[in-house]
């Protein structure tokens, strides 16, 4: 029975169960409570990172022993260690069903992907991005010398498509190089956007587009081919599977003719001193050229175990257990009268398991605490490194400068794989309590 | 009795034991032969890639059911991890005998922290590097748009420092910022260098030095404060701990004061639309600067891992059972009369547990597949990242533009903890017969 701690939750059992591929490692971990004893930690902080899936885990700890260099090794773990980091490049391409062409380059997290793209972008390249997105993918773009436009917060996935457009019509360089970069998923409001229209609206207009699926790619199929966009990105550690990697996919014709994101070995083909006293280096061109330094193998292998361990439990397996258990917040959270759900689409927009919302009354961090001392429950506050959407979604002006410590937090849960409808019960009934 | 199947080692036992806490994962693994049947694997290629020191991935295995966001999560979890991650770089900080203001970035890799510190160099800083460094020390400079002198290779210890001095003493911008960039130990033939005289001769005239501890730090004490340098760089996965993270340690004023090497949440205080439609950013000033995007956890941890298992097992043990291997190495590989040893400083010359050499009359690229397929051992062969330096070594010029597939290779041979005598003396065994 959850009814006597969870009075909000609806009463029927849960309808979806997630199978054994999903599990995760920090199942039925304890947190201690600030009066004393201890509960099973509630983690509904996915969307900063997700926990370890038990079968990712378990297949890191079965190669861990095997780790060898990799490339110029031509020992037994050395080709071992090769192939399996290879091969990881081609679960990837297959998860995120590439085009044949394209490249799949192993980086350290969705912020360090976007970076790169922003670094290898043809000189002149006009971006285009929306304020609303998460600072990895708003602020590299200026960071690199690249001239930003900054689109204005759209109310609907249509109105985002609309000001994309007329934002690309009337680009000053017509005919030079464009990118519009957007996310699949918010990562305040879970709120999916409108890719495959925005990619359309993009090439229509003779640019390209990234698309950010940090938030996406751990909650819904991602297809580059269907979506017809020109790179994606996501990290790691959103998808389960956190050892220090991420992922830009995509188009090879600017990363081949860009500059090196590092530079050093494994990116370079021949080094020689010049006649000048200087020295010249012929780098590579395949994925290896943005990859200087010896690969991340463990995390590279564990990105591709945790692409295998959600395509074999299929995606629409997760998806039934996520939007089971967000109608359960969302309703709950709903009847609370002092809550107010964060939103740009409105309540009936299509989104994944994360949910920002504010406390009326209340300061929004000093919540988040009370959730975990007393509660053992783990979410976050603050901004969520998206300091232009959050403060605009608070009604401030997205101009204001305050840092989020002060009154401009909200409250944000996600959660997926492995997390049991109590989770969300108790949360939604902590909230009740702690704003009654 | 070893004496059957290494022949050309000397017969006394090893008087070195190497503790519990320094035993490595792979411990026991086999490979297979190519005429069937396998033997225990000898990894003899730890210059690249050292395997998983057990106690590493103990703690590791120990905390991943653990693992959670860091940073702005309040959860017991996201504490947790937020502690692991900061006191891992106390720990870092006194592996290295930091000074007290240091600075201890968390990056992905040696090639990294160079190309960050490359990235945060003041504008007009002058770079002095030796031709016989690494890529990944070698290349940064000039990839960051610095002027950069590169150094002949020296023929003695005392020759460096000379050829430095000079260098530093000539350059033309008189007074302006400059960088001296050297190696502790040389990834190809493990000779160690000079670093505190070096030191001592930059700062002499007025410049600062970075130390490329990727090879030094896994056999030697590295102490930041003894040396007297400004930077030091080192990657987890040649310090038994491959996961992903590497270490830029260091004076703190040209980091703060230089652009976020990414950009991206973390990095960030303030991030706010400007009234002219543009996007102000208030960076971080601490190390979080350069660590924009979710943290390695894991890999930081494991970093830290490897520092306490390594303080703890004590220097001197790991040093004393490393150069009794190396010696058994060296004199073993003397006796084949067309081996030779690559070397710069002379067979007298202090090193690490690193060795190259060629086999005259072979191929040595194939030499490496056979040793092997014949004889299970994994070392390397071509020309090891440093393509200058081994040019050089092979009596070729280093303006030559060959690649290193074709006669240009060299083999390799390095180890370290979790090494037995058996690994070593099967090596000298295996090349005997082959260069027979």
């Amino acid at each position: 029975m959850t009814t006597s701690c969870a009075p909000v939750a609806p009463a029927a059992p849960s309808t979806t169960a997630v199978p054994a591929s999903l599990e995760v490692l920090s199942a039925g971990v304890r947190a201690p409570l600030a009066g004393g004893g201890d509960v099973e930690y509630a983690a509904l902080d996915y969307a900063a990172s997700a926990p370890v899936l038990r079968r990712v885990w378990e297949e890191v700890a079965e190669y861990a022993p095997y780790y060898g260099s990799v490339h110029r090794g031509t020992g037994h773990l050395s080709r071992l260690s090769t192939e399996l980091f290879e091969r990881s490049r081609e679960t990837v391409a297959a998860f995120l069903d590439c085009r044949p062409a394209d490249q799949v380059v192993f980086t350290r997290s969705t912020t360090d992907s976007l970076n790169l793209l922003a670094a290898a972008l043809p000189a002149g390249t006009r971006v285009f991005v929306f304020e609303t997105e998460h600072h990895a993918a708003l602020l590299p773009w200026a960071r690199h010398g690249h001239q930003v436009t900054y689109l204005d917060a759209p109310h609907s996935p249509r109105h985002a498509v609309e000001i994309a457009e007329s934002a690309l019509a009337a680009r000053p360089e017509a005919g030079g190089p464009a990118l519009l970069c957007v996310t699949g998923a918010s990562n305040v409001t879970g709120e999916l956007w409108p890719v495959a229209e925005l990619a359309a609206a993009a090439h229509r207009h003779g640019a390209r587009i990234v698309l950010d699926a940090a938030q996406l790619a751990p909650h819904r199929p991602v297809s580059v081919r269907r979506l017809d966009v020109d790179w994606v990105a996501f990290s790691g550690h959103k998808l389960y599977a956190p050892f220090g990697a991420g992922v830009l996919a995509g188009r090879a014709d600017w990363l081949t003719t860009a500059a090196p994101y590092l530079a050093g070995g494994g990116a370079t083909r021949v080094v020689n001193r010049r006649t000048d006293g200087g020295v010249h280096v012929q780098w590579a061109e395949d994925e290896a050229r943005h990859e200087a330094g010896s690969p991340n193998v463990i995390g590279a292998f564990a990105i591709a175990a945790a692409c295998r361990a959600l395509t074999e439990a299929g995606h629409e397996t997760l998806v039934a257990h996520e939007q089971e258990l967000l109608a359960v917040l969302r309703e709950g959270l709903a009847e609370i009268p002092a809550v107010r759900e964060l939103s740009l689409f409105g309540p009936a927009a299509d989104r994944v398991a994360v949910s920002s919302f504010t406390v009326a009354g209340h300061d929004n961090g000093q919540l988040a605490v009370e959730l975990s001392e007393r509660f053992g429950i783990g979410v976050r506050s603050g901004m969520f490194c998206a300091q232009p959407l959050v403060r605009r979604l608070l009604g401030a002006s997205a101009e204001s400068t305050e840092e989020c410590d002060g009154p401009l937090q909200a409250l944000r849960v996600s959660f997926g794989a492995g997390t049991p409808r109590e989770h969300v019960t108790r949360l939604v009934d902590a909230v009740s309590t702690l704003a009654g």
